[in-house]
């Protein structure tokens, strides 16, 4: 699978001139994104896009092609394919629909037949494509701008894939990869998680999902990944898997059992998108709590009530030992330490980074929540750069920020820094529910190797 | 109690020339924000502050005072009051602390005293101020800046109250008033729901909540308001209620009463703050739908699922009829006209606004929910244009757009225009469902008079 994602040479089939066509918006993105591989363009009618010389056939291409992405009219595909295959092409990614997801599955069959016949493996079709970003690739037709990180997002929505690359980037979301799978005719699910179990610079796996075609299969590859699954299951209600065999021709399948093998081999479930980010967020940055006992620290008393309903919805034990007592040091005289521990509105950076050292410090506090509301005492631009430097990275931290404009750019400057933050009380807790969730659940995977944590 | 809201004059007492006491900032924001009666600043040691003429004593203020905001040390409150009794003040909004939230009460009671005895009204005390934004009146010290709008917010914790001021400006969420009740030791969530009630520049009162003082009150005052009642209450758990003992002092009682109380009156819950506007962005804006059945229009089949799944989530019933067939008219053949009416990724805005005015068309369509993941065919700023111009207001219409920063900015746009538009298709449901329950519950209440719709 390794080609997918670090091709030494990259085809673009169908490659164009109209900044219109999706030929020629992949050809940019890849080499606009910066990839450092070779690119050839491929379109009959020859002549140069974006400065490189385009090549009439794939054959003509002088080096060698890991991957050619495919963007040609459907009936025209099997054959480009399998000149891909008497190329020597590894992994063809077929943009191109018109296939099984419109009824035409003999086509379908067909491309698979051939692609199987020269030993590649199939990407799509029906896809927007595949971005890996530490190889700088973008061989898709979405965003040209990717933000870094450690979470692979796998979306079997080709116009919701796209979206949440803007909306990722927008929200400081770090991605390692982006992987549309449309008709997973061939490359399923399971082949990514087991590319993503073994690959060093992706840590969470979130997949958007209507349906999977081998549920065994799928449940093994989670059981083989040693790093968190965080999957969106669409068509959870009645109508809504009839809205999925619509869309994707997926059986939605009975909820109960998709919740039933979820939970059996510890897949974490997220109830939307917002909810799968919330928590991936967090996976992807922060050690997993060593024991129960969650200190919430605020400057809000009703921010503090609201996080602690929050925590006892979620079944988030709050610490309540003797070590609460230090906190005093944190707070003015009418504060109170009992847990949520109010520093009250007269908290200013200091008090909260004090607070902060407290909870590293104490040793029945195993993780932290720290909610801020803004306060003219108290900048938020400050606690946030406060933050970034006295944080230890020891015990898993999540930050809710409520305010104005430059709370808004605290809680950018925090994600940007790998502090996960969020608007809501709600979300931080959410977000280190999903630590324990993973604490719990990584015990039914197989022994920890390489990749894990 | 129109006096604390369209006061004729302003006395601030305990003004003070120093930008970083609460003296000085209410003055500010009085000033600053445009309010066009007279304004007085009070404070022993005279001179001038803001180019204002300081009086020593409330009893110096030539003209007639309304209101008066007292930011004085706890202990010489009475005594300032006692003037305030003198002078005609009709309301007194202590911003003061050190009561009844530290155990003061002595200090409470006899605050409460010299009011009554004067036939006054007392706000708080323990507050950050009062917001009106149709008299341009901000006597707080929170933000400078309010957008003006139709939700009355009414909070009892202070910093939370203050940072959700700057929230609502960042989200583009308008208030009519910012209420801070602090210790409610005389002005409840009754007198401030019963002038709501009668105000008409109010929509939808949302309330921050505690505890009450007096549940059969509070319960009749809702069942006289014409209006819906969005209510946070936090200390729903059992932790989350000992935290509100230690926070406000309040005693959050049973949630399962205020559950049962809430719903016979017809009080719509939010889960949290986040929930409650987006709540009340759409009952402050939108029509109440005429009869059962949504359509959910779409460019991506997968946002269209995530909606589907939470609107049976919320009991929110879907358009099935013949009506549907009429949406042909604004997809591409390969689109699907069953609702979710899924008007594909090729859709421009001009198959939108088709679409949209086949909704508002169609007889048998009484809600409707339009979800946009951002796409190269379909600009979302020029959707958010033409959703401004075509959408008629008749039905409701919640939106959903999912993208990068113009999507954003889209969203921005279209609820500056009072479209209210959410970044989830959760969300976009979720809004709808409170116009449907909005649409249950005003049944139980008081026959419709001047303020309702």
């Amino acid at each position: 699978m390794e080609f997918f994602f670090r091709p030494e040479g990259v085809a673009v089939i169908g490659a164009s001139r109209s900044p219109r066509k999706i030929g020629h918006q992949v050809l940019r993105n890849i080499v606009e994104g910066g990839y450092g591989g070779k690119v050839y363009p491929v379109n009959p009618k020859g002549g140069e896009i974006l400065g490189l010389p385009v090549y009439k056939s794939v054959l003509d291409v002088p080096g060698s092609v890991d991957l050619a992405v495919v963007a040609v009219p459907a009936p025209v595909v099997p054959s480009v394919v399998r000149e891909c295959g008497e190329k020597g092409v590894k992994g063809v990614a077929v943009i191109s629909s018109g296939f099984g997801e419109v009824g035409n599955r003999e086509l379908e069959e067909e491309l698979v037949r051939t692609v199987k016949e020269y030993g590649m493996r199939l990407l799509g079709p029906n896809i927007f494509g595949v971005v890996y970003t530490p190889a700088r690739l973008n061989a898709s037709f979405g965003p040209p701008e990717v933000v870094p990180g450690k979470i692979a997002l796998v979306s079997q929505s080709g116009a919701l894939g796209i979206a949440l690359m803007g909306w990722t980037q927008t929200e400081d979301i770090g991605l390692s990869a982006v992987v549309s799978v449309g008709n997973k005719a061939d490359v399923s699910d399971e082949d990514l998680l087991d590319f993503f179990s073994a690959d060093g610079n992706t840590e969470v796996v979130v997949i958007y999902m209507e349906g999977v075609k081998d549920g065994r299969a799928f449940m093994e590859a989670v059981r083989r990944c040693p790093k968190p699954v965080v999957v969106i299951k669409a068509g959870r209600s009645e109508r809504g898997a009839q809205a999925v065999s619509s869309h994707t021709g997926s059986l939605a399948g009975a909820d109960l059992v998709y919740d039933g093998a979820f939970r059996q081999v510890g897949v974490i479930r997220a109830g939307d998108v917002r909810d799968a980010f919330v928590l991936a967020r967090a996976l992807s940055e922060l050690p997993v709590p060593e024991g129960d006992g969650t200190v919430i620290i605020t400057n809000g008393g009703g921010m503090g009530v609201l996080a602690t309903d929050a925590a006892e919805d979620e079944g988030l034990p709050l610490y309540s030992g003797p070590e609460l007592v230090a906190f005093r040091s944190a707070m003015p005289p009418f504060g109170s330490y009992r847990n949520p521990v109010d520093i009250t509105g007269m908290a200013d950076p200091t008090m909260y980074l004090r607070a902060l050292e407290v909870a590293q410090e104490s040793r029945g506090v195993h993780s932290v929540i720290l909610l801020y509301c803004e306060t003219a005492v108290c900048d938020p631009l400050e606690l946030a750069e406060g933050l970034k430097k006295e944080y230890r990275r020891e015990k898993p931290l999540t930050v809710a920020m409520v305010g104005g404009s430059r709370t808004a750019e605290a809680v950018h400057r925090l994600n940007r820094a790998g502090i996960p933050a969020y608007t809501s009380p709600a979300e931080a807790v959410r977000a280190m529910k999903g630590l324990y969730l993973w604490k719990e659940f990584r015990g039914k995977r197989a022994p920890l190797s390489g990749g894990a944590r």
